[in-house]
C-alpha cells in the first residue's frame, strides 16, 4: 500500500542521497561540496557568494496530511540547517497526487498538506514560489530549498578535530514508532510487541516521532555559530550510524568518531528488541525522518549548547509558539584520532526520551 | 502502462505548473515573478542579484532512455532559457526507479537516462551537483536548474507591445508525432491514421520530435538579447494557446496576441485530422514537450533573428556539433492592442516542417 511503501523498505526512504550522482563540476574558487553530503555548495561568479541547495521528497509515512507537509519541509529546510544555515532564499515543492485517490480525499488531502508545507516554510522564515505536480500512482513529496551565501553563513561540514565531542539534536526511533504504530491494526505482527508496550504507549511514541520530525533544526543551526561548530550532519536514511560514518568521511583532520549514547523515544529500544532487533535501531542504522542534527562541538562549548537548545523559543528567530520550543539535545559520544570512520561502542548507554507533552 | 500514464492524459504532463502554489512572499525590492510563468525570481539580500529558478519533472514518453534524460533536462532549463537567460549555476536531477524493473533493465535503462540529463547539462554550460532519487512504481526524470543573475542577464517576460510580432524557436506536434508511434503497435488505433501515413513516415516524425524535444532553447536565449525581446515563454503541456494566453495575462501593455500561422512537424497535421482532431493540435492545445520559445520581437527584427537561428551553431555558445544546429524558428503571429488575450485566427497556415536531416 501506499503507506508501506515508504516504510518497511530501505530503499526510498528520505535522505537516500542518490551517491550516483557522481563528479564535481569545473574546479574553481571558494569551498565548494558536491555529491555525498547534505547540500551541494556552488561558488557563484558574484562577489564571493554561494549557492547551497538540497532537494528531498518522499512518501507519505505519517497518516495526518498536514504533519506530513510540515515533515516533508522540516525535511528539506534540515539539509541547509545542517551546514548552520538560518535563512533559506526560496523553496519549491515537488508533489504527486495519487491516481488512486477519488475527488473527495484528493481536495480534502492535498490541501492540508500543502498547508503544513507552507507553514513550515514560513516558521522557517522562508516561502513556497514554484514547484511541479504530477498525477502518480502514489503520494509524493517534498520539495527544494535554496539560499545565497556569504562564507561566514555557513559551516563546511569537514573541521572537527580530536577532542570535540558528538551532540545529537532530536532522538532516534521516528521509524521504529511510525511502523508499531501501523502494527496496531496488523495481528501477526503486534504479537510480537505487545508483550512490551501498549497501545496507549505506541500512540504516545508516535506523537513523539511526528512532532520531532515536523520540528525545524533551525535552532540548532542558529547556536553552531554560537558555539563554534566544527562540522555537523542530518540524520535521516542511513541512521545514525550511517550519517556519523558519512561526516567522519568528509573531514580534513584524521579523525574518527565514537558514539556512546543512543537517545531513543520512549519504548522504541524495547520494541526494537521484541521484534528481534528491528531496523538494526540499536546499531544506529534504523532509518530516520526529518531527524536531528549531529554535530561536532568543541567539548567545553557542548553542555552550553544543549542548555541553550533546551531553553530556546522558536521565537528567538522571530516566530513565537512553533513546534519544538525548547529541544533536548544530547551529547552521544566524542571525536579522537582516527582514520575517518565512525563507530558505536559495543553497548551504547539508551537513553529513554519520555514524551516532551507528558 | 509507464508509458501510456505521461501521454495520453493531460494531466501530469511536463509543464503543468502548480497554479495552486498561491501568492506570493512579502514584497521586496527588484522584479519578482512567482507562480504561474516559468520560472520563479527572488530578489537577492546581495547587490542587486536575482535567484532564479525552476523545477520540471515527469514520465518517460521516449523509448531511448538516453534521449528521454537529454529531453528532460533540455525541458528544466527551457524556463531559464524563456527569461534569456544563457547561462545555470547548478542543476539537479529527480528521478524515480520503476519497481517493475528487473536488475538487469534498471542497471541498463537508468545509467543511460543520467548520462542523457548530464550530457545536456553539460551542453547548456552547467552541471549536477546533486538531486534525489526513489523508488516508484512509474520512473520519473526530471530536475531543478538555478541560476543567479544580475538585472541585465534576464528579460522579464512582460514587455510585449502592440506591433511586435511572434516568433516560435521549434515546429509543433510532439505529443501526436510520440503518440503515433506507439499507435503503430495497437491495429484499432493504427486503423484510424493509416490510410494518411505510412510507418516509415512515423518513425521519421518520431525521430524529428525527439530531436526537438531534446535541443536546447540556448540559442533562441542568446538572440533574445541581441534582438530586443520584449517577452518569452516557452511551449509545453498546455500547447501553444495555452501558454500565448498565459504569456499575454503577464503583459504590463494592452495587447493581444494573434496566432496566424502552425509549424508542424510533417504529416502530424494529418493524422490530428484523421484521427478527430487528435489533442486539439489544430486548436494549438495539443500539449508539447521541451518545446519551442515562443518571443515576442519587434518587427524589424524578427527576419534576422530567424536567420541567426538557422545559420547559429550550438558552438557559438562553446560548445561544437551539438544537437539542435542550425535551428528553424517562424514568424507565426502578431501582437495588437487588446486586453492580454491570445487567439489562433478561423484558418491557420499549417506549415508541414520537414524531418531535418532529410
Amino acid at each position: 500500500s501506499d503507506r508501506q511503501a515508504g516504510q518497511d523498505g530501505r530503499t526510498g526512504e528520505s535522505g537516500e542521497e542518490t551517491s550516483e550522482f557522481g563528479q564535481l563540476g569545473p574546479v574553481s574558487h571558494g569551498p565548494r561540496l558536491g555529491i555525498g553530503m547534505d547540500s551541494c555548495v556552488i561558488p557563484l561568479r558574484h562577489g564571493g557568494l554561494s549557492l547551497i541547495q538540497t532537494t528531498d521528497f518522499f512518501y507519505p509515512l505519517v497518516e495526518d496530511p498536514y504533519m506530513m507537509g510540515r515533515i516533508a519541509c522540516a525535511n528539506v529546510l534540515s539539509d541547509l540547517y545542517a551546514m548552520g544555515i538560518t535563512e533559506c532564499d526560496n523553496m519549491l515543492m515537488l508533489l504527486s497526487i495519487s491516481q488512486k485517490m477519488n475527488d473527495k480525499e484528493r481536495e480534502h488531502v492535498m490541501p492540508l498538506m500543502m498547508r503544513g508545507f507552507r507553514d513550515a516554510a514560513e516558521e522557517g522564515g522562508t516561502s513556497v514560489t514554484g514547484g511541479q505536480t504530477v498525477m502518480n500512482p502514489w503520494i509524493i513529496v517534498g520539495g527544494v530549498a535554496t539560499v545565497v551565501c556569504q562564507p561566514n553563513d555557513f559551516i563546511m561540514p569537514d573541521g572537527a578535530i580530536p577532542g570535540d565531542v558528538l551532540v545529537l539534536t532530536k532522538p532516534l526511533g521516528t521509524q521504529v514508532a511510525v511502523n508499531a504504530h501501523q502494527w496496531m491494526d496488523i495481528p501477526e505482527k503486534w504479537n510480537k510487541i505487545k508483550l512490551v508496550i501498549s497501545k496507549e504507549e505506541v500512540e504516545q511514541a508516535y506523537q513523539e516521532a511526528m512532532l520531532n520530525m515536523a520540528t525545524l533544526n533551525r535552532t540548532a543551526a542558529a547556536l553552531m555559530h554560537k558555539f563554534n561548530a566544527h562540522a555537523a550532519t542530518d540524520v535521516t536514511g542511513f541512521g545514525i550510524l550511517g550519517h556519523a560514518q558519512n561526516l567522519a568521511k568528509q573531514q580534513r583532520n584524521d579523525v574518527a568518531f565514537v558514539i556512546h549514547n543512543l537517545p531513543i523515544i520512549a519504548k522504541m529500544a524495547a520494541i526494537s528488541k521484541a521484534g528481534g532487533n528491528l531496523f538494526g535501531l540499536l546499531q544506529g542504522t534504523s532509518s530516520e525522518t526529518s531527524g536531528g542534527l549531529l554535530i561536532c562541538l568543541p567539548r567545553e562549548q557542548a553542555a552550553r549548547f544543549c542548555a541553550e537548545m533546551k531553553a530556546s523559543r522558536s521565537s528567538s528567530l522571530g516566530q513565537d509558539g512553533g513546534i519544538g520550543d525548547g529541544q533536548q539535545a544530547w551529547i552521544i559520544g566524542i571525536v579522537e584520532k582516527g582514520n575517518r570512520c565512525a563507530r558505536i561502542i559495543d553497548k551504547p548507554r539508551i537513553i529513554e526520551v519520555p514524551p516532551s507533552c507528558s
